[in-house]
This record gives structure tokens, sequence and C-alpha cells, in this order.
């Protein structure tokens, strides 16, 4: 049980009718987590102002901290800043602090500052600010029957920027050090959860009780968490951690929240060397990807997204033979692509992938599901076959992940074979 | 207002924790929708037997119907039966009917009747078994407060089958006819939702209050839902969707959960014709929405990144002297990288996109969030200079929202301007 009492009201008509998967209290309860604190409970109501301020009234008399998430938007149906006014029987009032932000946000936008913009501004007497960076509603804070409300925006981005500057700093301090539950967490790719499991039973059958270990599939990644709630818990968590790395190796992309697509653009960027991709069946996927961490265009100059046999040819300059004898989904093929992307672009190194995603397209001998993925570079190139059936999505998303995944082992000159080389590897059937 | 009551009470420390988001909750307001039910309110506790005992004493009060969900399997932190049990006053039995279908479960797949598994029939005294068909987990129900408890198992299949087979057909039977609620959905973007709000106010003072309006922002599109909870009310919806249709005109992408990759491809499989794509700072963003449509590769050829300049000269031919004049970010090369990707590709259409994603690489002049956009035909080619300030991750995915939205509207031959046009038009700063 947590020090502190600290309950969540979510609100938003999307939510009650299920149109909405709510994922923010989520990211709430692991924030708090990562310093210490347990969300003791959650409650969803529609967007109905009666519904609202009795929830309001109730759980303020209930809880020491009530985060308010969403509802703060200028339309009609946005209505948590009145709610609260109402249930602590405040009026409303043209926030100077918010009309500031709104009049800053709407010039940088080059967009008139509407009425229903400036409802964004009317909020609850006598409450105090919490600054949004990126969106137009600030959140605000309200102390009512002892109990401090902080009210916040559904947009997750927005909450989540809102909760990492302002509000879990300041719920922090309220914990004292000793009762702070520590966190560590890693990033794993290349083998799977159940195999993961496996290992460490087999060679950790010693493992402590008070440094409890978790794993989430963050698809594609695996999270591996080490949780301890005490000074001495803590401390022995880092030995373990150690001991998990040792054990795990290459399989680790980094600690943290680390990202493949990260990882790959800061080891580029450490041996000041390029990357250049040949994408079919991704369809402009992994350079998506790498072009998401800013700072890419240091490692990266070009990539082709061919997604015809012709283009193949007229980019890459993968010869029309090659295709027509082995087809466009084969070794043959997506080493040629290889070779021109990397030619064509000067480039170090060099993906390319060529695959059948599906729903359509697939034939016994080549079925959905299946890929060839070529990495290396101008002195080696390398080649697998993987059988990746699911849909669409995941198939181009794993695709995705292992490639990556291979370029980051090659440039790490890594020995460890990740597992899906082997138990994801493509067998035709008969 | 719904005529049922209906609230949903989850429970399980990893909702609390937020190691696993809740869907199960989504799945069943969305089955109760179907139906014309809504679900009033929902609560998610931890694994905690007292926390679950005062939720169910104090909802079975507030409501008609109370749907548990989670905590029905073998282990110690499984506790719903016993909370129950608990809060209606009520021994624990071991239910003959439960006890069946466990042996029945157990020697279909080989499997030992173990004792955590015996805790499974173990339920409060005088619950009727709602069956479940694929697991060992019995759901129940038992009447508290004039209140219909039923308990349904956490596994998202199960719940599924028990709410499809048994608890949906006997809650519909308790809505009359004429009392379904009926949601129109449709997507809309080049519109911001406060001018959206604005429009609509303006138009139509006269919104009859039985149609209720609901915008979401599902970045970057926005949602219009249309809400009707009676016969005659959803008659007068279709009226105003259509009403709203006139006055949206071409910002409309479709109805229910259009999208705008699809809706292009959609429009260019009519005609069939078909798209290239030369991007900077999307980096393969835009290629890869079109490629995530099953389809794609009947319209779409090759997509080119140049990221660097040397490669904009490169693949795509853009003059060296345009460069070096007007820049990489500059209405002569997003217009020199369009007329190089429909040369090479021979596409009918194409968009080019160059811009600063930031964080670094802006000047005063041309500032982080400043885009060039191009796109057309091979008869014409328009350009159009954004500024989307806020952070990468925003202005990639806004840049890949407007081009394809643009590429849409002139495939539709639309005469609607997009609102982005003029309010995120960018204009330089002095």
């Amino acid at each position: 049980m947590s020090v502190l009492n600290v309950q969540l009201l979510l609100t938003g008509n999307e939510l009650m009718s299920g149109d909405v998967i709510d994922s923010n209290s989520a990211m709430t309860a692991q924030y708090l987590k990562n310093v210490g604190i347990e969300v003791q409970r959650k409650v969803t109501v529609a967007d109905d102002m009666k519904a609202l301020v009795d929830e309001i009234q109730l759980m303020s008399q209930q809880t020491d901290i009530l985060i308010i998430n969403g509802g703060l938007g200028p339309t009609v149906d946005d209505m948590t800043a009145q709610a609260l006014a109402l249930a602590a029987n405040k009026p409303i009032e043209r926030h100077p602090q918010a009309m500031q932000h709104l009049q800053t946000w709407c010039k940088q936008r080059n967009h008139p500052l509407s009425e229903p913009n400036k409802k964004q501004a009317d909020l609850p007497q006598g409450c105090e600010i919490i600054a949004n960076s990126i969106g137009s509603a600030v959140g605000f804070k309200l102390v009512l029957n002892n109990c401090e409300i902080y009210c916040t925006p559904g947009v997750p981005p927005e909450l989540k920027l809102m909760l990492n500057d302002e509000i879990i700093p300041r719920l922090a301090k309220k914990i004292p050090q000793h009762l702070k539950t520590t966190v560590k967490r890693m990033q794993v790719f290349g083998i799977g959860e159940s195999t993961l499991q496996q290992l460490i039973n087999d060679n950790y059958p010693d493992w402590p009780t008070d440094v409890e270990l978790g794993f989430r599939a963050a698809m594609p990644l695996i999270e591996v968490k080490l949780t301890s709630r005490s000074a001495a818990a803590t401390q022995q968590a880092n030995n373990w951690k150690n001991k998990l790395k040792q054990l795990l190796g290459d399989h680790i992309i980094g600690d943290d929240s680390a990202k493949l697509n990260k990882t790959v653009i800061d080891l580029l960027q450490h041996k000041k060397q390029s990357i250049t991709l040949a994408e079919s069946c991704t369809g402009g996927l992994i350079a998506s990807q790498l072009t998401q961490v800013a700072g890419a265009s240091q490692v990266f100059e070009a990539g082709f997204v061919t997604y015809s046999n012709k283009m193949k040819q007229q980019l890459l300059a993968v010869n029309e033979k090659t295709l027509t004898e082995h087809g466009a989904v084969s070794k043959q093929t997506v080493l040629a692509m290889a070779q021109g992307a990397l030619k064509i672009s000067q480039a170090d190194y060099v993906i390319a992938v060529s695959g059948i995603a599906g729903p359509d397209g697939g034939s016994q001998e080549k079925p959905v599901g299946m890929v060839w993925i070529a990495w290396g570079d101008s002195r080696s190139i390398n080649t697998c076959c993987l059988y990746l059936p699911g849909n669409r999505f995941f198939f181009q998303q794993y695709v995705a992940a292992a490639s990556l995944d291979l370029i980051r082992r090659m440039l790490i000159n890594s020995l460890n074979r990740p597992y899906y080389l082997k138990e994801r590897q493509f067998s035709i059937k008969s």
C-alpha cells in the first residue's frame, strides 16, 4: 500500500462508449509507479455534468490526490473546469495566465483566438495553472476537501509532458526516501518471452523475492522490469540487473525505454557512418522509423521504396533476369536490391527487404508472411528468410524491427545469434 | 440517459499498475451499445478484498446492472467470488454445475483437476451459472440490492463469448425497441476543432437537443459523432447528418472510421491511376502510411526518401543551382523534387515535401516547423508553405496528413479550400 492515496477520474463519452480504449490511465499509473506511488482506484464517467460533479465531490473526500483526465478542450462536451467549479462551489473566471497562453499559442499558429478557444481560459476561481508546452489547454490544480485535484488534458502527448514536467515531480516530493519504489527497466529483442522466462528460471533458481521480476510485451520489444520496494532491495536489484545483462548479452537493446531506431542511429553517429534502405514489403516503414529520430540526417541520406519489379530494376539496377528467374521475394533479389542501394547512395551500411505482407499475393511456395532480409556493408551482405504470419501490421512491424536489430548486431560485432533467426526461420512447407 | 443503468467494475493489479491496458471494458461497452445500452460508469480497483467488497456494495445500490470483470481464475489473487459472497453476506459453496463444467473441461484436455482449479467452483450461495464454452472459469449471476450482478472472466475471448451468448441477449430484452441508441460517425480533416464548433454554432443555432453532437480529436483527424436515443431522434439525426455533410463538404474524409491513406488508395484504384512520393522531412512516413493499406501495390510503385541535398540531386535530378540559390526547404526545391519523382516513376500523381522537423536545423528565416509541400500531376503541380511548430512527431504526422489530404482533394476535384492552407500558412516573422 502506497503512503499516498492517489485516484484517477477519467472523463469522456468516447471512453464510456468503448470507441476509444483508455491508455492515459495506464501511462499515468506507470509514471506514478516509477516514483513509488500506486494508484488506488480509477473511475470513468461520461461527459455528463451531474455525474462529474458528484464523482469529484465523492472522490475528493476519499483520497489525497485526484488526477482528472480529459474534458479540457474548447467544445461543449468539454466540461471539467465547470464541473470542478460546481463541485468546489467556486465561480468560473477568465484566468489571465491561461488567456496569455492561448494568445501566444494562437499567434504562433496564425490562428484566430475564437470564442470556443477562450472557453479554455475559463477556470475555477483560485486554481493554479499547470503549463502545457505543446497544446492549447492548460492544466490546473485546485484543493477541495484537503484533496489536491489536478486537471489534465486528454491528448496523450500533452498529458505525458504535463506529468513529466509538473505533476510527477510535485508528487514525488511527498514520498519519504525510504519508501520509494525503484523500477529498473531494460528493453530486449531477439528472444521470446517464454524462452526468456525459462532462461532466467534455469540460470537463477535463487532469484530473490524482494526484487520483483516482470516482463511486458512492448511489441516487438520485450521490457524487463526489476521492482524493489526498499533501499536494501534496490541495492540487490542492481546486482541482479548486472547478472541479467550478462545472461542476455546482446539481446539487450538498452536501458529504460531504449528503442531500436534510436540505438541504430546512435551507433552510426558514433562511427560516423551512414545507412541506406531498399524497402519493398515494409513500404518506407524502416526509413520512417529511422527519421523519427532527431539527428537522423547525419547518418541517413536516402532510402528507396521500390514496390514494383519495374522500380526495383530502374532505381536499384536489379537485373530483369534475377526477377524473372527467382521472383521479387528471393535471396537473389534482396541481395541485388542491397547492392544497388549501397552503390547508388554511397552509404556504408544497407538493409533491403522483400516479402509478402498480405492479405493477398501469397502462394504455397511463397506464403503470406514470408520475407527475405539482406543487411551488411560493401564488404559483405548477409541474408535470411523469416516466416512471420499474422496480419499485415504485425508483419511490417516485425520485419522493420528484425532488420534494424540485425544491423545493430553487426554494428556492435555481436556474436550472439538472435533467436528469431532460428525460431522464425522460413522452411518450405510440403 | 439510457433506460437501464449499467455500470462496470474492473479488477486486477495489472490494470491499476498500468502494466496492462484495459480493452475489456471498451469491448463490453461496444456490445452493449449495439443493443442500445450505454454504460454509465466504470470503476477499476486492484485485487484487494476490502476494496472489492466496498465497491460491490456501493455500486449495487446505485445501478440496475453491474458487470464485474476479472478475478475468476484459480490463483490467490482471484477473489471476485469471495468478495461478492462477503458483499451479499452469503456463504461460499461448491457449485455442482460449475464442478461438472470443470471436470468436463479438464477431461477434454487430459488435464488433472487440481485443487486451485476446484476453487473456480466455489461460488456464492444461490448464484446462477453463466456458461463459459472455452475456458475453465464459469461466469455467475447474483442479485443484490435489486441489482443484477454478472461476474465475467478477464480473458478477452472468454468474455467476448459470454457477452455474445448470454449476457447481451438477456440485457437486450430489457430495452424497449423505441429507446435504442444510434451513433453516426464521420471523420473530418482540414478544419480545426474550435473552428468546426463555431461553424456549426453559426449555421445551426437550432441544433436539436436530442441529437447529441460530439467531437473527438483523433489526431490528425477529427471524429464527429451524432448520438440519438429514440427512433424519432434517429430519424432526425439522419437529416442533421446530411446538413452537416453539406456544411462541411470536402472536409469530410468519410463515414465511420475512414482514414486518409485508405481513402487516397481507394480513389486512385477507382481511377486506375498511380502515385509517387518524394519525401525529405517525413522520411518515408507517407510511403509507409500508404503501404499499410492492403492493395497499395496497385497504385504505388515507388517512393523516394531523399534526406540529403546530394540525394535530391542524384535521385530526383534537382539542380544544384536550385538548392544553392533557394535552399532545400523552398518552393523551387519541392517543385523540382515533385517533377523529378513524376518523371522517373512515370506515376500519375506526386507528393513532395521538404521542411524542418527539428528540434535542430531551424533559422529565423526558416524556423523549425516550416514545410513546403508540392502536390499534383504532370499537367500542374501546386505548392504551399505551412508552419507546424510543436514537436518532431506532431510535425511529421501533420505533414503526412496534409499531403494526403491535398492529393485527396485534387482527386475529387474539390473546390473547398482546407482551413490549414490559411490558418497554418507560413508567414515570415520579423
